[in-house]
């Protein structure tokens, strides 16, 4: 029996096939994110990976539906596995906003789920580090939002010759359209047309401006000249006080294809431009008010970050260590009648907090010690009764081969120390 | 608009609500469970949340649909969120069990789900850390995965006087039913009325047992006497070696509900008797092999811990710490034409680990610092102008109230010692 098409398995390494994924990679980015967050005074939230149906065609229509992993519980009740983190964070935050005060920071690590059409190695599922500042209108949030996306990929080891961040913004775009005459009830194609500029083929895009009212070479200035407003000045200001400038750069042609969106957007792409976006996010002054039925209205901005791309990156860039089991000590027992006293001392090995493996049944000396060269074993402890029958532990080095005696009760703090 | 009935929303301490569940203890759980399996030397896997429905009736049988959060997707497959970790084991294992060294041992941190009638306050997820050693027969691995389920509620501060593993044997029941001429065609329902013995009533006891040929009086005759198997001397003897002999007790009255289980079994509970099985497990060593579709055959072993009544349980205890954001520095800026070198200093001492917190936009000197202590800041940082125009440095530590001063580069480094 296989799994699910568009699922990942994942494995320690080394992976036992290019087919399956590394749980070890999985949890160093994690704890990446995880790291960085908070460092930045982010705190963690979840919610279930189901929610009902509603949550998620409330904010972006019934077309979503065709997109969803959604189907019909037990109960007869319209269900989907999440595909995005926003609708489950505004509920949540809609439902006790009062007991926080604001700016409100939190960050989330979800797996999220899609069912499009299932395409020639194209998953269904990913996972996501999702940041968000609620109450700040303030741009200030905006960089302070950007500057935690950046520092999570630095953490990483990605530089800014690996990495970009294209800031631009709605309010931009939203000017150009009003002060060009656009008409209101177009806003959406232009911006949806906008999105598709890096796409689509030239004859279509003049297309869909000129169904606007737009020229393609009107649009094209625009980007070019590529003015910030005052918004994007103030992020821009604020992440040169961090030394975080060359991280960013105003880049009119990302617009983000969702409507929400309500001011500065951006999106980290690769420097070489090979891979699809790595995070994007942006301002959602509006949203917590639509999704929370008008109860709750707080600005809001947020990004996400998929593995899937951020992994590739990683990959190609060497920037993904080889994960094993960390083994600290090897504990060898080559004579029998001293198991009992083997087992204690991985007792207090394991207590004392280091990785420690033994063989759990007798075993050849080459065999245990060859065991602990594939574990790349840091240490192995070796017990043996001296000339007076008393027991003694002998440590030895597997880097340096240097061996070093002592009474068993004594190895547990001198592993830690070195 | 709600969450689902049965699933939990997780927010950041202090709660808003007695109705919510802290994300932060969720990841401290998470934390210790991982933490103790990497030490004995496990390794963490993980498999989609979705599986095929066939994979657990397979294991199961179809009576187990009732309880499966399962349904039809959109290209018509029969779909099942997973109840249990151990079928995917299985499937995962099976697939690459030629690359890994046995014993193998992996852990997992599932989210599982099920789908009962809803019952006041039941859920219908939780977590459960699942840990499993594969290819070997040995009690010695019954040993040390016991080991493990010991340290690892240990590690959250738990002692001998919290809880006990009761430890048991279907060998045990095996031989005194056959001994006792019991029917082969019945040991299942033999088994099933042995675990419900602590729940029926002693008439619906006596009627089950007497339907497979059994009296009550036998059966309680054999359970006081609990004459441990060699198999359960040896796990006891093992255990003892580690010093962990007064965390089990041989109980026959354990005897695990599933089909599946071929050996020693076991379930950990509070001392009081208060609370459900903080945990359980056992042999399950034709699983493999069954799940496998005869692929591979490997004896294996291991147990589950969820979430929920371990929870209850720390919190009986006292044994939950309280979260926070544990902002280690908190950058006051009293003079607005400073906030670009206050900017750089939180850079800097993020960049240096330090969990850093400022208020986005001016606010009043006297508000900031009211922020920093909600926040149970460690320190304070403020940045001033000198006599002679240069900018100095402020750290104040906010348990002591010491107040040194220093140059803004190197507060990092000085907070870092502290």
């Amino acid at each position: 029996m296989d799994r699910l098409p568009g699922f990942r398995d994942f494995y320690p390494e080394p992976l036992p096939h290019e087919d399956v994924w590394s749980a070890d990679a999985r949890q160093y980015i994690f704890d990446k994110w995880r790291s960085m967050a908070r460092r930045y005074g982010f705190r963690e939230y979840d919610g279930p990976p189901l929610e009902p149906l509603e949550l998620f065609t409330t904010k972006s229509g019934e077309e979503i539906v065709g997109q969803l992993y959604n189907f019909v519980d037990k109960g007869e009740r319209a269900i989907s596995l999440r595909p995005e983190m926003t609708p489950t964070l505004a509920r949540m935050v809609a439902a006790h906003e009062r007991a926080y005060k604001k700016p409100i920071k939190w960050f989330a690590i979800p797996q999220l789920f899609r069912y499009e059409r299932q395409q020639k190695g194209r998953l269904r599922e990913h996972f996501q580090f999702n940041a968000d500042i609620m109450g700040e209108k303030d741009p200030a949030a905006d960089a302070e939002l950007i500057a935690l996306l950046i520092d999570t990929l630095r953490s990483l080891g990605l530089t800014a010759e690996d990495f970009v961040i294209r800031l631009s913004s709605r309010n931009a775009w939203h000017d150009f359209f009003t002060q060009n005459n656009g008409d209101p009830a177009k806003a959406y194609d232009f911006y949806q047309a906008i999105d598709k500029l890096e796409r689509d083929e030239p004859e279509v895009k003049q297309k869909k401006l000129a169904a606007v009212g737009f020229s393609l070479e009107q649009v094209e200035s625009f980007i070019t000249a590529a003015m910030p407003t005052p918004e994007l000045e103030s992020i821009l200001g604020n992440l040169r006080a961090r030394s975080l400038g060359d991280y960013v750069q105003i880049d009119y042609r990302i617009i983000r294809g969702l409507a929400y969106y309500t001011g500065p957007v951006f999106e980290a792409f690769d420097r070489k431009g090979q891979l699809r976006a790595i995070a994007g996010g942006g301002r959602y002054d509006n949203l917590i008010k639509l999704l929370s039925g008008g109860k709750v209205d707080l600005p809001a901005l947020g990004f996400g970050m998929g593995d899937v791309v951020l992994i590739e990156l990683l990959k190609a860039r060497g920037l993904l260590p080889a994960f094993d089991a960390q083994v600290e000590a090897f504990v060898l027992i080559e004579d029998e009648t001293l198991r009992n006293d083997s087992l204690r001392l991985v007792s207090e090995l394991r207590a004392a907090g280091l990785v420690t493996e033994y063989s759990l049944t007798p075993m050849k000396p080459d065999k245990q010690f060859k065991r602990a060269m594939e574990l790349k074993a840091a240490s192995t402890v070796r017990l043996e009764r001296g000339p007076s029958g008393e027991v003694v532990a002998k440590v030895k080095n597997l880097k340096t081969r240097e061996e070093t005696i002592s009474i068993p009760g004594e190895v547990a703090a001198s592993l830690q120390k070195a």
